[in-house]
């Protein structure tokens, strides 16, 4: 591994350390480097926090100067909830810049750059890029579309059942696969469920370790009930319940004491998942994990708006049962919806498959 | 790693060889070994050819005159279809046995090691265990239980569908899977489908390589065509057709010509499956691999009769469609079929998930 790549590579797990908490920022992390030494290393820490590269030189001071800068994603060139870093740099007397990846916004990509090699400081792009860019998936597409990362997770037989025919459903997969679930929920902005998922298996929908995740559910009718425990802790502006104007106005009232009710656009009497998402996307939410139900996934899946599946399978066969994936009817072979990249894990004895569409 | 287990891990390697040519005789490899240097190698190629001690001490020749035999599986002290290997051993004049495990055959089972120790032979046995026992154990099934070892294959989709709801299923994985699965059915003795899957899939059910696979077809009501494409250069004791009483005597005829077919007792107005196995154990048809269709397997997994399975997942989602299994219901998520020893592996972009019941 030549230098460069070692010490992105550095700067890589140090913007990793932000993950979870820096939404609807990217996870960014720099080093700054004299003389083959470490002068200093800087992470995005969380949204509001510094940025990787006004830390890393705030920690080198004065041995910034001469020296050179690693950092995972193009810097910042405008005023945001931050100074923009490329001032920052050039004040440092940074002699050259290594940078893993370009800002994936088209507006502003390769701009910092440009605005770095006019101050006579220069740079080289494109490191690691494959590892950078799936770091800030979420990111990148919430930036470059204005809708979020949308992540469906399913817990299943290997026959794909999520339950019994009577609708016994815990617990399917080990106990070290919903563990491992919780903690997942912890790099998201907000989880997701239909109603029928509240109503029948009433999650917690919290993430390990604790964070004020927003909760989501899609319910159409307005049937969440009042006393559902995805409400014990949370404040008002923690759920987000997406309705349909068939919701009763006693019912908005009644839950809009615990909850936000949003009565939106629906489509085929149901609540129009794109539109629903677009709205999400504006409130600054770049990644949505979507724990079903069935309906939800397939309904999401049908309208082409999962970006990944995240499929916990447990060993084991169900024969009749109820479908991990509800209402996605395909015509011909060829219509099913694809994965790839596909990544296999073992916990335990159970199975994490990962695939994108 | 120390001598002993580096030898029998070359013998095992050795057994190897023999992968899907030995039936109903197992695999089994042996080395003799003398001042550190191996004199010669041996295997069981196939049943009917030597035993595998038997052919490296017929290589060594005088050289195994106080040497060590390396051995994977207790050496037999019966005449079967060769001479008792025991006799063998003690007249080349070897010093020392190292078995890696006992016969399985619970009459047999230390037998041999008893009458080498009496010959003023030493014999250590407990090698490899776990490999050498996993190696046979199709074999050490069938020689305990007089049943075959039945491992039911399915192709499906990530959410556990086989094919569209209009049954088109060609091709739900890959080739490479497809190919692999091929390359696999050597590994067996017999071939079994249900019916449906002949008149729906039309398969040919040839192993690569080629070999003389026994190919078996559930068919209650002797509904196989003609003109299948497995009987295709096939002789025609190279197809049992098993069927109930409900059978025509004219289409037992026509059939007949092509394929041996065996009017078995019925249960629920279908073949027995159990019995029907314990039929094909007694013909020394020791592993059989199902194939499908849907409703096979769930019969053979409800009866308990499948001791794995190999499921071949390709990345795709498909919403309704038609069950990798059927006619397996279970009253209770503990009533699920359990799969233990899970292992998993890519087939490029599939997933092959293995495990034990």
């Amino acid at each position: 591994m030549n230098d460069h790549l070692f010490y992105m590579h550095r700067a890589y797990e140090l913007a990793a350390k932000g993950w979870g908490r820096t939404s609807p920022n990217p996870m960014v992390g720099a080093i700054v480097v004299k003389n083959g030494k470490v002068m200093a290393e800087g992470w995005h820490a969380r949204c509001g926090a510094d940025h990787a590269e006004a830390m890393a030189l705030k920690k080198a001071g004065a041995k910034a100067k001469g020296a050179v800068l690693y950092v995972t994603l193009e810097p910042c060139s405008h005023y945001g909830r931050t100074p923009p870093c490329i001032d920052v740099i050039i004040r440092a007397g940074i002699r050259k810049v290594y940078v893993g990846v370009l800002d994936p916004n088209p507006f502003m990509s390769g701009k910092s750059v440009k605005i770095l090699r006019k101050a006579g400081i220069s740079v080289e792009v494109g490191f690691l890029r494959e590892e950078l860019t799936r770091m800030n998936e979420a990111f990148n597409k919430w930036v470059r579309t204005r809708m979020p990362f949308v992540v469906a997770k399913t817990a299943q037989t290997l026959d794909g059942k999520i339950a019994t025919l009577s609708g016994e459903s815990k617990w399917i997969t080990s106990k070290a696969s919903r563990d491992l679930a919780r903690r997942m929920r912890f790099g998201f902005d907000a989880i997701a469920v239909g109603v029928n998922t509240v109503i029948k298996d009433d999650p917690v929908l919290n993430s390990v370790p604790a964070k004020r995740l927003k909760k989501i559910i899609f319910d159409s009718d307005l049937k969440t009930p009042v006393h559902a425990r995805l409400f014990k802790g949370t404040r008002r502006d923690d759920v987000l319940i997406l309705t349909t104007s068939k919701a009763s106005a006693r019912r908005i009232r009644s839950l809009g004491r615990k909850a936000e009710v949003m009565v939106t656009p629906a489509k085929e009497s149901r609540v129009d998942l794109r539109r629903a998402l677009k709205i999400l996307a504006q409130r600054e939410i770049t990644a949505i994990l979507v724990e079903g139900g069935a309906a939800l996934v397939g309904v999401a899946l049908k309208e082409g708006l999962v970006d990944k599946m995240m499929v916990y399978v447990a060993p084991r066969i169900m024969g009749e049962g109820l479908d991990a994936v509800r209402g996605l009817r395909v015509r011909r072979l060829d219509d099913t919806v694809e994965l790839k990249d596909i990544s296999v894990g073992k916990i335990g004895e159970d199975i994490l498959i990962e695939g994108y569409l």
